[in-house]
């Protein structure tokens, strides 16, 4: 299942978005509730089931879903679910007790709606590169097309309902993907990461709570909604990460003023590894293709494709790896293929 | 001055002899004393230069030291007595005070005598892999002609007189420089190095006392000469060498068998950050270049020469850097330099 998914080349992770040199991408997502039913910890499986009929009808009358599909969670494999996970496509929490949930996914995964997660509808548009406009534009039109076909719970003093009290209001939610390998060298980050909370913004790691600075990603996002309109919040967080962009920015300079030659021998080393490791760790190789990737915007190395180190970034997770060898992989075998993968992508 | 010895494919570093996969070098060492002068540290400069003069006129007429040159160590400069250092064809003890000081040096590098260092005469021949009877032979040959042209100190009942007591008797000091990686990854080697120094053979690095371990390289050598004959004293370093090269086979077959991953992948890395690094250190590039060759030994890696790596052990030292590069070099520079060699001599 999504196996068109592994060789896709027009998703969020080609590195064609503007400003994609530091902003891996942009993504925004609003929760919603069909009046009628209860929230989905309340709901019956029964409830469960119409609500993902309903919305199983609906998803094909939106012009902005045209070429999605439609899955019931039960009728994904575990593996599966895992994948769609490291794609970002679903949330931890929908990765299991699959029942009553359901996905629909557009064929470039720029969008993606959750059935019956926390709450009934869970809707994602993420792009390349640092774009929250589109993104804002593409996600309100399939919002206002869905309005149209169900009533979403919503009251004109509050806003839409939702389960948590952090989305109540708009229940937007916007964040960015950044990649700061020269705050994270010059070790700037901390003092960054600090005032970013400080202002009420959360900051993720690569894969969600918990993976911080894995491969120096930084997912900045808006905390709370409630009590500010829907461009309010698209353009604090477009100053936070202008603001952000910048510090990496005069990082980068600073190490190439400073400390060029060891910036590079690091680049180089972060390559030679790569292409010749037998044997590698998620973590290990996430830093070594962050080392790549900023080479490459530094101009240090030429003849690897962005396309390609970000492409890996995602490939060589468990899930991802199993799909690319079309069998389960024991935790010991992971390391050699996803060493194996590491160099055929790397390997001129 | 030696620029030759730059790119010398003869001498003892070509890994061609025997067992040259465990066994780097072999050398035998005499020391002798001119009757009718003083040891040195005791000689006027005029004595000592009327044994560089005797020494310098007497070696042409030995058959063995044909193809030789004989040099002041006055008229050669710092850099190449620290290139000579390096070859192992001087002491560090003869890059010092050079007045008075001389060397014979074959142009193929397999014989060396260096004239008033601690005794009057020390000579050595050198060659590659395990091959103790054939330096022997060309020694003692040379050592027979020479006896001919001069008088050397001798007593019948004690031997040959030398500065140090450890020397006294047949003077005769036999090393192998065994290459031990596998001894070192399996942690063995310091029962074995422990139990060679209780049975009085001593251990020494890659560059003599004080730099044990160095590239997983150990030379072995007897202690003691007084009371034992040549052929005792080399039958009974080449058990001693045997034993050791023994293990070290033992070892490698435990790593092939147990570890053979995390071996390949040791080794693959090792020539990865090889090819790639821009900076490194001596350390560093000595303990990679180990494992290369280790690879190699065990036809992990086919595509590099036995002769390049073990080449590049002693070009990436200071001395052989500089006179690569025709220049001198500061310490900082060293690591850039080192890390260009090691590409160039590396990269297909």
């Amino acid at each position: 299942m999504f196996e068109d998914f592994l060789t896709n080349k027009q998703n969020w992770l080609n590195g064609k978005g503007p400003y994609s040199e530091i902003v891996f991408s942009s993504r925004i997502r609003l929760a919603r509730n069909i009046a009628q039913y209860p929230f989905p910890s309340r709901a019956t499986l029964h409830q469960k089931e119409a609500i993902l009929k309903e919305l199983g009808e609906a998803y094909a009358k939106v012009r902005g879903l045209k070429k999605s599909v439609f899955v019931r969670m039960e009728d994904v494999e575990e593996l599966d679910r895992q994948f769609l996970l490291e794609r970002h496509l679903i949330s931890q929490e929908h990765t299991q007790s699959p029942k009553g949930k359901g996905l629909i996914v557009s064929s470039d995964e720029s969008t993606a709606l959750m059935i019956n997660e926390e709450d009934h509808l869970r809707m994602q548009v993420i792009t390349s590169g640092f774009d929250l406009n589109s993104s804002w534009q593409a996600l309100s039109a399939i919002d206002n097309e869905l309005s149209k076909l169900m009533s979403f719970a919503f009251l004109p003093e509050i806003g839409y309902l939702t389960v948590c009290p952090t989305n109540v209001g708009t229940s937007l939610r916007v964040s960015c993907m950044l990649h700061l390998p020269a705050l994270v060298l010059t070790r700037r980050i901390n003092k960054i990461l600090e005032f970013l909370t400080r202002i009420s913004f959360t900051t993720r790691g690569l894969f969600g709570e918990g993976t911080q600075a894995l491969g120096d990603f930084f997912q900045i996002s808006n905390q709370v909604s409630l009590g500010h309109s829907e461009s309010e919040l698209l353009a604090d967080l477009t100053s936070v990460v202008n603001q952000v962009r910048e510090q990496e920015i005069d990082a980068r300079s600073v190490l190439l003023k400073k400390h060029k030659l060891n910036l590079e021998d690091n680049v180089w080393r972060a390559l030679g590894i790569l292409q010749n490791s037998r044997l590698i760790g998620s973590k290990e190789a996430l830093s070594h293709l962050s080392m790549l990737s900023l080479g490459l915007d530094l101009g240090i190395i030429t003849h690897v494709l962005r396309e390609t180190i970000n492409g890996l970034f995602v490939l060589i997770q468990p899930a991802h790896l199993q799909k690319q060898e079309g069998r389960t992989l024991k935790e010991g075998e992971r390391d050699y293929i996803r060493a194996e993968i590491l160099r055929k992508n790397l390997t001129a």
